[in-house]
């Protein structure tokens, strides 16, 4: 389990396997770097599946990008954490992030749906052992989640180090799913009695709640402000 | 593959097994049926995990709660969906429902955390195919985006209800998990110079953009605007 540096990012497109080439929707599918690079910089949780026992499991994790590598978030007792260590060339995971941009009402039941963009990552995870390559993970993950906060927090000790573990997963077999626009209508129904369009969905943040016990004259960072 | 009802719903806790027992954060694990169908009915989207070629995916998904059932979304051509379809006892599945309410800021990267309430359902997914048990799963999944919306479209004709592929999930080897409240700190972390809190996350709906071409007469339903 050496350490690597995360590949570099070249523009272009990821080329499309077997398992990225979808059976429907085939419109709905991109392979463009781009456009996966945005989708995974928007969210920091991922759906991490992986196989146990022949039975596959789904868990919600914390992730960031670095380049062309994820890296998630874990402890080193949960079960795919584990199961990484123990295993080479690695563990088989499907990693899916998820946003929903608005729900698509359409006159006919059929044609309700919704606006979403979402990536999905095929690969092998690995667990990162590297102190250095670590410590880049973890400043990803905590900047990911809330950009600029990694300089204004103590970083971890050795052993708080020894007790997180990180997975990496390098974006290989990758492949985004989009579904943006209006209603989808068969024309017949276009004199119904029906409201149809499209309602917004956001993502919003709430105005931050300090611990009462901060230290004397710490404010309300900047970086938080802006969110 | 019999039409059946969804199981009713008692009152009271899902059995832990093997796959439901945590192998960490033990506290944050719960149980109770009341807990779960709230964290389910609050979402629309979920991320269903199935193994093809011994190799996990997770694909997002639309789904609702009927009881102690899960019915979730697709179309007759997808890879989940014929996979269930040629199944007996059914296809090995995980269905894991997840929602942020807050990113969790601590004065050390270790303690950095995220408020979630998250579900995860083990079992063996089925394809619906009788028409009854097919009409109630379509009517909840539309009004499970949108409460109320099932009495405002018309609904799938035969050919459409031919071509939309439905598949069941009984609520019975389940978990919810739960992350609430404030900061965790070492106590020599206090004095430090960081502001740490929680920085809440909702979900929002903008206002609903109608199609232009809706017949005339049709103005905003009362179900939406009470979004």
């Amino acid at each position: 389990m050496q350490e690597t540096r995360p590949p570099a990012s070249p523009p272009g497109a990821y080329a499309p396997t077997g398992r990225t080439v979808p059976t429907r929707s085939a419109e709905r599918v991109a392979y463009d770097k781009d456009l996966v690079h945005e989708i995974l910089d928007e969210g920091y949780v991922c759906h991490l599946g992986y196989v146990r026992d022949g039975a596959p499991v789904v868990l919600p994790t914390l992730y960031a990008r670095v380049g062309e590598r994820l890296y998630l978030h874990g402890s080193t007792g949960s079960r795919p954490l584990r199961m990484t260590g123990a295993r080479d060339p690695g563990l088989a995971v499907c990693v899916t992030v998820t946003h929903v941009d608005g729900l698509v009402l359409a006159r006919s039941f059929f044609h309700h749906s919704v606006n979403y963009r979402s990536v999905m990552v095929h690969g092998l995870a690995r667990q990162v052992t590297g102190p250095e390559e670590k410590r880049t993970a973890l400043d990803a993950l905590v900047d990911h989640v809330v950009p600029g906060r990694s300089r204004d927090a103590r970083p971890a000790s050795a052993k708080e180090m020894a007790a997180t573990a990180v997975i990496r997963l390098d974006l290989d077999e990758v492949s985004a799913k989009v579904r943006t626009g209006g209603v989808n209508e068969e024309p017949e129904d276009l004199s119904l009695p029906h409201w149809a369009g499209v309602v917004p969905v956001h993502t919003v943040y709430g105005t931050p709640l300090a611990e009462p016990d901060l230290a004397p004259g710490v404010a309300l960072p900047d970086y938080l402000a802006a969110l």
